[in-house]
């Protein structure tokens, strides 16, 4: 393991770039580890349930990406993806009403590589982002290398608040922000859903400040109630969209793109040679022929159900078990929940003794920027992994958790400690 | 085609970062799409022969890789890589002289993504760091979004010259270079190899001016003729190597790794959450396979027999048809020859005029960090992708059109214009 180096001396401790001493790394990814223990019920991850994917259909489609497409899918490609793979796409991207040709759009490796290309390509140190708080924390990762100050606008049960945002907008003034960062269909980690009207209000707030809005998107397709809102795509071309088929098909193809305006994305395949020269065409091939030639919408229909299942065997057992004072959202899709505890649960505390009782989560706290001091008393756990009834143990356990340190505090009051 | 966002207006012009301005896009990368044109003779990118490999076997261990380990395989994976791939790696190694542990080591998506980690984790704004010159262009890209003062040093016959280092350091002083990257074996672009001598040398200056070195080696199983040299990191383990199966199995599988010290490893790893989360799981099982299951060595001294006839083919025509102002190396293995022409030759100039008459290469300065001005009149010439009849054909060609641009100067000299 690579973390036998956390004892060992460092003698490069000087020469580290600046970036790296504001970098965290992830306490989520570092408990992947834990989740592999099979005693362990994981509500950290949000990870696809790829068990029910049919394996040996997408064996033969791997099969024959390398035999009849080999020659192109094993060789170096080009930087902005394969035109097959582009026009897959365009495709899918058909289903949410936007409309677009091969050249909108550059392919790249998983959405996460988006986050980093579009830091790499707008931030400057010191330069202003917004996104929600909470957001997405591979987002926070991605932008922290290239050291923005990241402003945070809280959402509620319609998404992300447009009052706050456009106070906070008025205060930065007009074109000084880089770049509105949201994911307005089942946020991560939130789980809400920006309503109609708040979409058209952050777009004209757009507009008027002249800041671009980037649309993170992984989660659209995994509704299990209610209607779509439009994506903001879909109402504007200057959102900056970006898709993946991490969660509707396979995240292990690292697959993801960049929906963007030409002179954008000019930059953006320029910074993209440098970070990895291209994705890999095998991949590209396996995607196209997955989504050309399989019945991927029912196959994802089908797993939708089981998610929505785990979504609602995840509510009931959070009012079966969790305390008054917890507040949780309602997810209508997507793969998280975001609870809210009394303001005296440490939830980066509980994750230990969460662990040794066999659950992990993600700390609400590694959800907001570094230092922000924000989200320390809330989790995000995830439905997306877990059959109900480890869903309901998890909750169960996580509960008992709470409740000791709940009573732990009002003993500490009751002692006049506090 | 992207390119069309070259006309079109760019609103967001004033809010890109800085970073953005100092970078290019690399000329051979836009020549990729010119290269897939059937009349073209291509000796611009360092592409493997995948055409020869055992494509059903292939697309066998594909297949497998999906039925047997898609559940893991589709999923997101470790940071760091698996485990299993980290292991394949080891044996790898092994044949370098290189006794690694699987904790020692850190799989990238392709080499590419090692050079753009190594450059987040050290390069502030300014830094010095130390390349050979001419330098793998796309050590130049990557390194370019971290904004670093690059100072190249000349290579003769016997790989880097250690005088010209040695007076660099000391110029610069103890510890202010953040690295020496080097390509000590058949070097990209000039096909050198680094004598021994040469090689204790540098690794004695590292340590007395508290250097780090990275070490490129993607071409170091790719030998015609002659003894290996051990590599840098047999001989010192706290070189940071970085290794690739793009030129011994196919770049299509965007599987590299970085062999480092454990704290620098640390630092790396996190870097790399943020950057894209983790490589293709699919891919490494594929790797893993396809280096366990199949007889790799003797597929792969198959396709080295073809690239030296093809070197051969090319250093041939060299000599039959360049005018006898040109120089060029004579690599004993790898893929690429560097040509020196008289000085006012300008190669990029030439490119237009090369493509024209069916031949691609790669112009020299592009070798260089933006705004040197060195290599002018210089070019790459690859000899891995094409059959011998047609390298020489496109030397032929490319010799008239130097043969063209001395007459011309010779013409203005005469004319007393110069």
């Amino acid at each position: 393991m690579v973390t036998s180096g956390l004892i060992q001396f460092d003698d490069w401790a000087d020469i580290y770039a600046s970036r790296v001493e504001t970098m965290r790394t992830s306490a989520v990814r570092d408990l992947f580890a834990a989740a592999s223990r099979s005693d362990i019920i994981s509500l950290s991850g949000g990870m696809p349930d790829i068990a029910r994917l049919p394996l040996d259909k997408v064996s033969e489609v791997a099969a024959n990406a390398v035999k009849k497409e080999g020659v192109s899918g094993l060789q170096y490609g080009d930087t902005t993806g394969r035109e097959q793979t582009k026009a897959v796409i365009c495709r899918l991207m058909e289903d949410s009403d936007i409309h677009i040709k091969p050249e909108d759009l550059i392919v790249t490796t998983g959405a996460q590589q988006a986050l980093d290309l579009l830091g790499k390509t707008f931030i400057d140190v010191g330069d202003v982002v917004i996104t929600e708080g909470p957001t997405y924390l591979g987002a926070l990762q991605a932008f922290s290398a290239y050291q923005p100050d990241v402003h945070t606008i809280e959402f509620d049960d319609e998404g992300m608040r447009m009052d706050l945002l456009e106070a906070e907008l008025k205060k930065l003034g007009k074109r000084t922000v880089k770049f509105i960062y949201t994911i307005p269909t089942f946020q991560n980690p939130g789980g809400v859903t920006m309503s109609l009207e708040r979409r058209k209000r952050l777009l004209e707030l757009a507009h008027e400040y002249e800041v671009l809005v980037i649309e993170d998107d992984p989660y659209g397709r995994l509704r299990f109630e209610g209607e779509p809102e439009p994506c903001l795509r879909a109402m504007d071309d200057d959102v900056i969209y970006l898709g993946t088929v991490s969660k509707v098909f396979a995240p292990g193809l690292r697959t993801g793109w960049i929906i963007a305006p030409h002179p954008i994305l000019q930059k953006i395949k320029m910074v993209k040679q440098g970070t990895d020269l291209c994705g890999s065409a095998l991949n590209q091939v396996i995607v196209e022929h997955y989504f050309n030639d399989t019945p991927w919408k029912e196959t994802l229909a089908n797993i939708n159900v089981k998610y929505w299942e785990r979504r609602d065997a995840m509510l009931a057992a959070l009012e079966e078990f969790f305390p008054p004072e917890a507040r949780w959202t309602h997810p209508c899709g997507g793969f998280f929940v975001w609870v809210t505890l009394p303001e005296y649960v440490d939830t980066v505390q509980m994750l230990s003794v969460a662990l040794e009782n066999g659950v992990i989560f993600v700390p609400g706290d590694g959800c907001y920027p570094a230092g922000s001091g924000k989200g320390r008393n809330a989790m995000r756990i995830a439905f997306c992994y877990e059959e109900p009834e480890k869903l309901r143990e998890a909750i169960r356990r996580l509960s008992m958790v709470i409740e000791e340190r709940m009573a732990l505090y009002r003993a500490f009051i009751n002692a006049g400690a506090l």
